[in-house]
Formats: structure tokens, sequence, C-alpha cells
């Protein structure tokens, strides 16, 4: 039986289209720069990904916790860790760049080009546990070129909840199976094909920065493997 | 007291940004090209959005029936008027590019310029009724350029629920005074102030043909009257 054709790729976004990690450490150099406060910024950085983020996404995922919204979630691991780094008495207004930096992500340099080469045949998106109003300012601030925002937030349950999968598609009119989901984290990847959508692997090694361990080995099942957006374009024939 | 900036602008689509009668006409006339059947489309069209749209959101909003998604209604009402029209023997690759024509509208000439135009000020995005693939594959279609894509689907309540309203302020993250609704009916304007959204109003004559009656005139609440997209955006000062 031939494989129906994919009309939509959806995306993962922190650490698949953007570099979380990078953003997070030069904002708060610029805050060490303008308080002369000292922090392992790195450090930060990981920490607060992954106990404001990851973590409590997965015990909600799980049904350990009711739903909070993400910047609910990041906005209290980043009280803790400045109250810790001993940033409580810097002026709120100081503290605000990187309090919101979410919202305000780089992205990998060849996202931009590379979502704009595949939105001349697919519907793109990002599919992203980040909220609606922080994947909005971050696509208009780096212009990313989506056709449409896709939050988890609209069906209130996080990735790898397979809801998020099924109504990513359903919002872009089609069948799971001509959906992609183009995810750096083979998790994520696996989840989707559960729910019955594609998998596009581009592994992001510097996501969690140059002395991390190398990315997972991709599943033989994922459908399309591509060093990076380009190359995506390239695989996917636009 | 002064009056907070607003930071994002929500749209009003069918005879706001695009021309859905002359988009219908055009399809029917084609179809009557490739097919030879003759057809009064000017009244189809109007029929088709009288009887098949405002018709039974009106009844979905006032809870007299469930809420359905609007291809449902449009569908339906396509189907109706098909057959009345003597078409339902055409094939249906023929009625095809007619019935989906909601998902392909043209816009006003003004749109495109003027949407791009207020983009670089303002978050833009469409609070339509209309579907969420719908929206996105029109706005794909004619390059509209906005910066996320708000169906009334995501809050399963049509304008002019207050719900839908508040929910489109929701998202993109601001309180609804900080939010404006740019119309071209003042009903749906006086919804939106009254769900506490500011209101721009950008009357089309020509929505309902060249000889329908004058567009009402704007309500002494509304905060800015603009007889096209360029023309907000001097307002606006962008």
């Amino acid at each position: 039986m031939a494989t129906p054709p994919v009309g939509a790729l959806l995306f993962d976004v922190f650490g698949t289209v953007v570099d979380w990690r990078g953003s997070v450490i030069r904002a708060g150099e610029s805050l060490s720069e303008r308080t002369g406060r000292s922090v392992d910024w790195p450090a930060f950085a990981d920490r607060w990904r992954l106990e404001g983020y990851l973590a409590p996404i997965g015990r909600i995922v799980r049904g350990a916790e009711p739903w909070r919204d993400v910047d609910a979630l990041l906005d209290a691991q980043f009280d803790l860790q400045a109250a810790e780094a001993g940033l409580l008495d810097v002026a709120s207004a100081e503290l605000a760049p990187l309090r919101r930096i979410w919202h305000h992500l780089d992205p990998w340099p060849d996202a931009v080009g590379g979502i704009r080469r595949l939105r001349t045949a697919y519907v793109v998106a990002p599919l992203s546990n980040g909220g609606f109003a922080m994947l909005t300012t971050m696509a208009k601030r780096a212009d990313l070129g989506w056709d449409c925002i896709i939050s988890t937030e609209l069906f209130r349950a996080y990735k790898p909840d397979p809801a998020a999968y099924r109504g990513g598609a359903a919002l872009v009119g089609l069948p799971p199976e001509q959906v992609m989901l183009v995810a750096a984290h083979p998790g994520d990847l696996r989840a989707a094909q559960r729910a019955g959508l594609r998998a596009a692997y581009v592994p992001r090694p510097l996501e969690w920065g140059p002395s991390a361990p190398a990315p997972e080995d991709p599943d033989p099942s994922f459908d399309v493997v591509a060093e990076d957006f380009d190359a995506l374009g390239a695989v996917l024939g636009c």
C-alpha cells in the first residue's frame, strides 16, 4: 500500500528550532555585565530547563500533578534559582530580560532559512510545549515564518501525551499519518509515531553545550534523518 | 487615567480581510465554464453565507443548537444548494474547488500590504469563526502574514460569544483592553467592546456586492475608523 503524502511538518521547538541554552547563557551574561553579579550561567540554564520544565512536565504527563501553563512552571523555578544565586536584590526590570528569555530564544543558524524552504511545499508549524503567546512572540522576533502556531497549551496536554500529537494533526486538518514531527529528541519522535504521525530526526549535538554526550542514534523506524533543516528540505524534495 | 497601549490587533476575516462573495462567485463562474451549467452565482453566494454560516452560528451562540465546526455547517448548506441548482450529477472532483472555496478566499486589495504594515508594530492575527485549518490554508495561499492563527474553534464558542474575544486576548498573552478587534461589522465590534477589547471599524461597502445598502455608521464608542488597512496603519502610527 502506498504511503500517503505528508502535508504538514510540525516542529518541536526547544532544542530543535531554537538554541535555548545559548540564549539563556547570553541573557545571563548580559545581566552580569549590567549588574556585576557573577553566576555560573551554563549551570543555571541547564538546571532551569531540567527542573523548571522537563521535570514538572514529566510529572504532569504522568498525572502526578495538575496541568499548569509553562510560564508558571518556568517562573517558579527562576525565582528559586535567582534567590539561590543572590539576585533577589536586583531590580525586577533588570531581571526581566532573563526571566522572560523563553519568549525570545534565538534560532539555530539553519532554522529560519530551512523553515522558509520547507514551507514552500508543506504547512509548517511548531508543536511545542511552549505556551501559545511564548511561541508567537518568539516566532515574530526571529522571523520563523510559521503558517500557524500550535502549542500543546491548546490541548492542556503536554507532549509526550498522545493527545498533543493527535490534537496538532487535527488542527491542520490532516490525518496523523499525513503529518510529520520534526524533532531533535528520539523520545518525542517515538511518542509521535505511537500517535500515528511520521518522524523526522534532526539531532542537535550542541543543545546541551559543547561537552555534552553525543545525540542518540536514530531508531530504524524514523522516516527521515537529517543533519539540519536545509538537509531536511533536500531529503523532502523542496 | 491613561489608556493602556494596544499590543495586538485581531481581525475578523470574512468580509473584513477577504472578499468571500467575489471569491465564491468566481469559483462558481469557473465551474460554469468547465461544465456548461448556468447558476445565479451571486444569489448562490449570498444564500450560502446567510443560511450556511450566519444563521446556524446565530443559533449556536443563542444555545439553540450544539456547537458544530464551520466546515460541517458550510458543507451541509452547499450540498442542499447544489442539489437545488441541479449540480448533483457533476463529478465531485469538478465541484470540489467551489465546495472548498472558503479555505481559498481572495483578500481585499489592501489587505496583504496593510497587514504587513501593521505587523511591524503589533501582533496581528485573525479572530474568526472560520476553522483553524481553513484560516491556515487561506493565509498560506494569500500570504496574509499573520503572527499566529486564532480561530474561535479553539474555544468551541463562536463570535459574538464573549468567550471568543476573551479567549483570543488570552492566547496572545494580553489583557482584553490591550487588544483591538478590526472588523467590518459593528455588531462584532460592539461584542468585542462588551468583552473588554478595543474596536477598529473598517467598513467594506462591497462585501455584499455593488448594489448592497451602505455600511452602518460607526458607533461613537469605536476607537478607530479607517477606510482600509493602509489607512488603519496610518492612524495607528505604523
